[in-house]
């Protein structure tokens, strides 16, 4: 297993100041955003390989991957990356809640229109 | 009409260093995902007041009312926040191609795994 990102991919990445693209997580299957994370290129390097989603923490400034302490994992279905390579769309099979709230989705009763 | 974005929301938002939140648009009744923006407060206040999505261009260094140019606007359904403040997923009709490249969403094409 490849311990670095695939060159063709890491440059076409267009990374943040802290080196960060982001990556939208959706419910493969009915198509419902269930959250938003952040992946730095090892973080989007386990998720392609590992067949589980691991986001970079920007408030633990550390790996995180999803469900390791809930149980409330995301199997990867798909990757794809947006035409200026700053945005990852990641389907995915979602086991429970994808918010630490509680909730499906981290953006259930967050309506502000 | 408001001339700044209601303190209440304002004070939800987490921003990165630029000031911004990442913005997913997703096409409100088939629930496609377009594409990923970037608002500043006055971006989100511009779509939250006009009905029409406002993004701030990080390459351009300029706001940026989808569909001016190109005539592909996205007339907002929802906005909602979600639970750490920093992401928000816009619900929007949407004219013709999303994406500069003529494709219906940014992420068309864009497959890695």
């Amino acid at each position: 297993m490849d311990e670095t990102l695939e060159a063709e991919i890491a440059k076409r990445l267009k990374r943040d100041e802290a080196g960060l693209v982001a990556a939208i997580i959706q419910q493969h299957d009915t198509a419902e955003v269930l959250m938003l994370g952040w992946m730095d290129d090892e973080a989007l390097r386990r998720t392609l390989t590992q067949g589980r989603v691991t986001f970079w923490s920007r408030s633990r400034q550390e790996y995180w991957r999803k469900g390791d302490t809930s149980g409330h994992i995301q199997i990867v279905k798909s990757v794809a990356l947006d035409c200026d390579g700053d945005a990852l769309l990641i389907g995915v099979a979602q086991t429970g809640a994808a918010c630490h709230t509680g909730t499906r989705s981290c953006f259930d009763g967050g309506l502000i229109l």
